[in-house]
């Protein structure tokens, strides 16, 4: 017969609070909402905010294309309304992994203001650390990474943000943090260092 | 002036792996699906589960109606379609959960067996325990927690599982659990003595 070891566990009834969790985890839940313009840095910067987290025994996870428009949200289009739809159901994975009590990292362009507001007040008060990845359409056409300008020039892509269809700029993002100025890992660090000053995290 | 003292910090690039994930938390992420009727007891174990894993320094996190039929199901109704579709994105975010390499339990009666294979689909080799939450529709209706029974029996609430409309049980489920001969702390323990055995968690 299987040994049911699970007689030794602490047992004690009742519904797990935010406040245990951060107990347990020593830090705590954020979404870290990354916005900016295709090619500004955000899944660059996203990647080594997680990995510098990690690294340094705490719990982070990132939203990004990769994982949510394939998944989640592979039923939406790029439809103003579907745009919308996506930035919102990001918004309320991203309040779920909030009260999980992880550090959330979402990577999306998000470019309309409304929307990132909406994401904004699903969370509560210091849930919500929206940063600026700013880069001059310019600097981020010039990189082309994927090369989705040439294609958005081309007329290939319809409503691609910055050449197409419309940026708005945030007016009180927690921090901006302008990539044609800094390296990857020194604006990672600014980050880090904001999470640290605001009590997110001890490093 | 600030002192940054992120500067202190652990630094390596690149994306975090699963593997990473694993050996830091200790733990292999899995998506435990709870699965039964009405007032078999899914929500009340969903908890019981949550709390003996973060008391045991685990890392866990419950899906259930209350935070997500008003979060980000909340544009979908009772319908066949809608009902297939909040079940789809449950299985998506239970994935990013699970990708996030936490013990993530799915507290929803899923009545539908094509419903549940598709989330079953969705995640990988292992990461997918489905347990049926087993109860006579006799033994809910008679503890009807919520009054939901009587609603039904008086017709106030239409297509209500078990009554109304069909509860298909699972034929391949990775565990039963009969909540009408186990307790609840008995009935967690079978669960986290699964977890256990199959090298989950070590508690």
């Amino acid at each position: 017969m299987t040994q049911t070891k699970s007689t030794n566990i602490t047992w004690h009834s009742g519904k797990i609070s935010k406040e245990d969790r951060k107990a347990k985890m020593e830090q705590r839940g954020v979404t870290i909402w990354l916005t900016g313009l295709s090619g500004s840095g955000k899944s660059t910067i996203a990647v080594e905010l997680e990995h510098a987290l990690i690294e340094n025994n705490h719990h982070a996870y990132i939203l990004d294309g990769d994982n949510v428009r394939h998944g989640l949200n592979k039923n939406l289009g790029f439809s103003p309304e579907d745009r919308t739809e996506n930035i919102r159901r990001i918004g309320e994975v991203a309040k779920l992994f909030t009260d999980a009590n992880l550090i959330t990292v979402t990577a999306f362009i998000s470019p309309y203001r409304a929307d990132r507001d909406e994401a904004r007040a699903l969370l509560g008060d210091g849930e919500f650390v929206e940063v600026y990845i700013k880069c001059p359409v310019e600097v981020c056409e010039q990189r082309d990474v994927k090369g989705l300008y040439k294609k958005a020039r081309a007329g290939e892509i319809k409503e691609f943000t910055g050449i197409s269809a419309p940026y708005e700029e945030p007016e009180n993002a927690e921090l901006v943090v302008d990539t044609s100025e800094l390296s990857v890992e020194d604006a990672t660090r600014k980050i880090i260092a904001y999470l640290e000053q605001e009590g997110y995290v001890e490093l």
